[in-house]
């Protein structure tokens, strides 16, 4: 069989704050080889996620950085992106037509596999009901009961379960997030112990001592530069800083932290980096504690989606100006 | 008894470079109370280092920082430092007159301990031969074998031990320092594998690329700025930056470093800062491993010594002009 795919690709490098002119739509055949092993799959939802901003820019091939150089999109290139799809045609003997899996699909109306199963499951049903992307980071800080947590962005796509992870381990969490809405939805829906809206706050280090006057043990960091330094300006003795993303630096590099290394030494700060994918074997673990907690509703999904292919665009851009309210979504197509 | 102690102090707090006005020498008396367990010590030794800036600045007391808070030295106080003394009286059982004693000293003639023995203990004889303040950092950075490590302010009190600590794990190990003389040492005398002088490199991100084509794996951090932020930059996946101590930024907080957060999470990058006194339970094997290693030879110690009381102020200030080559010490007495 042969499909057009219609695809959401880059017009150019982006370097700035993504517009929606950066972005075109493009058409390309897909078709299963006779005798492959090729999988072609029907794409329901996708995922938009902020950090998809770091593949779109200029990469210098003397980079030191790999993972982000093996990464990067070219101008008309497909996307590839996490999300749910539908096999319509397969020469692979695990796979049949109408299967539901996971994993690896792009920002387009269908995905072709060639062979390369590690990058798809079947789906798990239950995987259906809470978005699975990026939420491990959290193991990362090891937190403690009754240790002092703090989460940036929040409503976001990880903070709002990275906060409600912390919280099941029996932390104080505080979160921070961009409107009087979001910070209502952490309070009264999530169960933070307090939120803040850092745009209400002038002083974003006097802030966080309001909240912890004793300081910090763990900051969860979605967002680097004025924020990263006031949470370290408030950090206890050992604290950790798990750095997940840095969505103030992604558009701006002028938005870079400006580290106080003294205080880092003589209060024993470890700041770590990671990715979801550095934590594959926890991820039975994550997906049982998980479904757990969600099937006794001690956890609480949030979910933006928007309809239709051609709301890429705008749904990725609207990352960057904090209109998506928890983990955004382009639904594709109905099953 | 009773002596008169002679002893160097500041005269304000220091907030930026410390120059020779800064510092003055007063006088106070030292007695041993009768029926106490005081120790007098006359001082011999007197380890002189930069993090002391950090004691001198103006501290508030809002800070969440207490180890600096604590540390804090107020104008006209008594500056303590690690040294070597000998008693010159004793109320205290453990201790007799002519003992000579390691630990917390001052910079002055003598010191007086009120009984707190923690502070200070009987010399082994082999601690004369090499300073044993702060070497201890490395082993936070746990090296393997054949690890690439990069170590700042290589000849400094920490850097040259710890460079050459690094080669007795295996590891390929470049140091950079100030003068040409100093990059000799570290290549000549210390086994480094390369060095170089960072005053003769404006771009030091694409000269530690020299160094290191295939990039870092463990940064040794004495300096802090622009230096980190080039080896965060040509740091490979994984990599692991022990901050020890960030000489450009104590007198001048401009000079922080602006992390590339986006680096750090994407090559997964581990900051750890860490003091020596969290690393006390590993000091008898840390002492065993440096003796052993000094007695065959395969060690090598710089020490950098002025004569007296009155050279301490400059011995000092030297520090943050490069002047010293390796330890910094003030011998205040002859034995």
């Amino acid at each position: 069989m042969e499909v057009i795919n219609r695809y959401v690709t880059i017009k150019s490098e982006i370097n700035g704050n993504p517009k929606e002119t950066d972005f075109e739509i493009k058409c390309s055949g897909i078709s299963v080889e006779v005798g492959s092993n090729d999988v072609v799959l029907k794409n329901l939802y996708v995922s938009i996620d902020p950090y998809q901003i770091n593949r779109f820019k200029t990469h210098s091939p003397s980079s030191q950085n790999s993972t982000t150089n093996a990464m990067a999109i070219s101008p008309g290139q497909i996307i590839s992106a996490y999300g749910v799809a539908k096999v319509v045609a397969s020469g692979n003997d695990e796979f049949e037509k109408d299967d539901l899996v996971v994993g690896m699909i792009c920002w387009g109306e269908y995905s072709v596999f060639k062979g390369d199963q590690s990058m798809f499951r079947k789906l798990n049903p239950m995987a259906l009901e809470f978005p699975l992307s990026h939420q491990v980071g959290l193991f990362v800080s090891k937190p403690k009961k009754g240790e002092k947590v703090f989460v940036s962005t929040a409503s976001g796509s990880v903070g709002h379960l990275v906060g409600q992870y912390a919280k099941q381990f029996g932390c104080y969490v505080v979160g921070c997030a961009g409107t009087k809405e979001k910070v209502a939805l952490l309070k009264e829906k999530l169960g933070f112990d307090d939120a803040f809206n850092y745009k209400d706050e002038p002083n974003l280090k006097s802030t966080i001592k309001k909240y912890f006057p004793d300081g910090i043990d763990i900051y969860f960091d979605n967002v680097g530069g004025e924020m990263l330094e006031a949470a370290i300006a408030n950090m206890k003795h050992f604290g950790r800083v798990a750095a997940c993303g840095v969505i103030s630096e992604y558009t701006n590099t002028n938005n870079r932290a400006s580290l106080n290394m003294v205080d880092i030494i003589y209060k024993r700060i470890k700041i770590q980096g990671f990715l979801v994918s550095d934590f594959v074997d926890m991820f039975p673990d994550f997906i049982s504690f998980t479904m757990n907690h969600l099937r006794n509703g001690s956890l609480k999904t949030l979910e933006d989606i928007s309809i239709g292919l051609d709301t890429i665009p705008k749904a990725f851009i609207g990352l960057f100006q904090g209109t998506n309210i928890g983990k955004k979504i382009v639904k594709l197509a109905n099953e």
